[in-house]
């Protein structure tokens, strides 16, 4: 499927020198020709960086015109000097398209506690400026610089007709590892040219976050940089979406996030497997993700799907303690289609048959039924592989 | 330091068949000549084994004789046919003492979701009621009999003299996977021949458990299994302890908690450090526990660990989702003794001494330093490494 930008923006992506290796893309810019309402959702860690701090206190807001992001550097926990290199990050940014420094945002990811090289970005940036397209090149170019272990880049993009206009969406996201977000993951920007209200913006974004971003984990460990972003500007024509038109537009943008979304685990480092997790019969939503997350967070869980092994005993004492109350003999399991756990007793299933279907397919289905209510959830994780501990052990030294 | 068994108990352990390995020990027996006193504190996993339901049922209470241990099998989610066969396994022990059928507990540990293989645990303690011993040899058997992946026996053991008479504590547990306990962990038995009431032997028990089973974690996943009990039949002599004898006793309990709680992450699966986490000048002990079990259960820092990496942006981040609030301005972070961070940004040391540190001591210490209160917590758990991921990819199947 080609993606098309949305009309009004350019955009692309180079190395820039953050990151050691010349064949790694680590600095990408776009420009909105037209002033573009801004909505953010970020990370809920305590220790955010710098760039989560700028972005969330320019947004819900009007008339950016640039988003500046880097990988290789998270620019967190780098104290007063990363607040003022944030700030001249996007300072940068604004002036390669000859707009003031508050009209600019800022993504960055990588290691976390070193100082980012402003000078690098400086240059970079001033040679993107004069490098920017509307084309898929350009689009990907963008996409790989906020890369950092990603081994495929990340796009999801929607074009749908609301009375008479032409109307585009095109994401882009990051994910690989320190993956567990609560508001947004690290990184996802969602370029539209459709007219929003900075509130409408926020709306949508935050209403579809929750169902997308939130709904993934690959280490339960969120990270300090945690941001999604939703540049809408207007460049489609015509009046704000409203009602019908609006419901319209975010039933599209959920549907770019999901993808985004699932992409990341998808990719998620040295992962074999794709793990779906569906959570039924709960009393809430927020239940149905505890136990989830609970369940994709368990390291005895995900190493059973890399070895194969119809290990239901995990998952079950996974949901066990996910700090939701149910009732034990009410619990029914299936993975990949197979009944495997019911009545508080194994149910008689085919265990080499099981093993073969996790062996046999990328993606694993976990469906755990409780008897507490009717809310339901679909969650996202991967495997645990000894390439993932083997990527992390050497990732920074 | 060799470990005197508590007057008043035989015991011993041996192979019986729940294992396949015919090298390796899978069921034990602690038999008490004297009626005995027993605590019990047990997991808070909704999903909980049959033998903890049975356990817990008749704790505290007097009067029992008889403690059946397997290993190999957990009894847990066996439905209405493993509760049977707990309460079988229960009626054997006793039988081997010639005691009524309530008079004893039962412990299991191992694969869950299987149903016990009773017959091979009549035929076995039928046959250990015949050895049973006091000597260092049995102690050894019935501590092995508890082991799973386990590569040690765990021990401890405090002698003591009260008013004129002298009491003895032994203790054993096991561990090396699902192991996150939240109360009590997979499994303990301690053992005393001081005189205890129930309502005293659960309050001892209890109070020291917080400070040592609780303060553990290898993989963050709670086990349905997770029980320690404390046995005391009085063989020492003499009134119940009480007042200044009591505190005695308690704190004498306390070091072979902990003893017993910091073997299990020593012999955590493949682990290759024993990592200490410090957490100090938070508001409560329960925040301290928040941040250090987060940190404990970062994959991420459990990786960095292994690899010798001092890569403290991710202690830091993990100390940010942990749920309790805190001014990240005033975190201060050492690592074996080396000051990492500070002020909220990077203090400057020489990163190449911090790896060599880590790669050259078996034990890592993290310690971090909030400022908003006087509670701290000391808490135990493991790196995480590729062998790890190979054993429970591997375990069922």
């Amino acid at each position: 499927m080609t993606i098309r930008v949305p009309e009004g923006f350019r955009l692309g992506g180079m190395h820039s020198g953050v990151k050691r290796n010349a064949t790694r893309e680590d600095l990408s810019l776009v420009v909105s020709d037209l002033p573009a309402v801004a909505a953010g959702v970020y990370t809920s860690n305590l220790v955010f960086a710098a760039p989560v701090a700028l972005d969330r206190s320019r947004t819900p807001g009007s008339a950016f015109r640039a988003v500046a992001i880097n990988s290789g550097n998270a620019n967190a926990c780098t104290g007063e000097r990363g607040r003022k290199d944030a700030h001249e990050m996007a300072r940068l940014a604004a002036a390669a398209c000859g707009a003031e420094a508050e009209q600019a945002l800022v993504l960055s990811t990588g290691i976390i506690g070193e100082f980012l090289p402003i000078e690098k970005i400086r240059a970079g940036l001033a040679t993107l400026a004069g490098k920017l397209g509307r084309d898929e090149a350009s689009l990907i170019a963008a996409a790989r610089g906020m890369m950092t272990t990603d081994t495929v880049h990340k796009l999801s993009g929607r074009s749908l007709s609301l009375a008479g206009r032409t109307i585009h969406i095109a994401g882009m996201c990051k994910g690989a590892a320190m993956i567990a977000p609560r508001m947004g993951t690290m990184l996802g920007l969602v370029l539209t040219d459709a007219p929003l209200s900075p509130a409408a913006a926020q709306e949508a974004l935050s209403a579809v976050i929750d169902d997308t971003f939130n709904c993934i984990s690959i280490d339960g460990h969120m990270s300090t940089n945690d941001t999604v972003l939703l540049l809408a500007n207007g460049a489609a024509g015509g009046d704000s979406l409203e009602d019908l038109d609006f419901d319209a537009f975010q039933t599209a943008l959920h549907e770019v996030c999901g993808e985004l979304a699932r992409a990341i685990p998808a990719d998620g480092e040295g992962a074999k497997h794709l793990v779906s997790i569906e959570v039924a019969g709960c009393a809430t939503r927020e239940a149905a993700r505890k136990i989830a997350r609970t369940v994709a967070d368990s390291a005895l869980v995900k190493t059973a799907i890399a070895g194969a092994d119809p290990n239901w005993g995990r998952i079950v004492s996974a949901a066990g303690y996910a700090d939701v109350p149910f009732d034990p003999e009410k619990v029914e399991l299936h993975v990949n289609g197979f009944l495997l756990y019911q009545h508080a007793a194994p149910a008689t299933f085919d265990a080499d048959a099981v093993s073969k279907s996790i062996r046999d397919h990328r993606d694993t289905r976990i469906e755990l039924n409780f008897a507490e209510g009717n809310e339901r959830i679909h969650f996202w994780t991967t495997d645990l592989t000894e390439e993932y501990v083997r990527l992390n052990a050497d990732y920074h030294t």
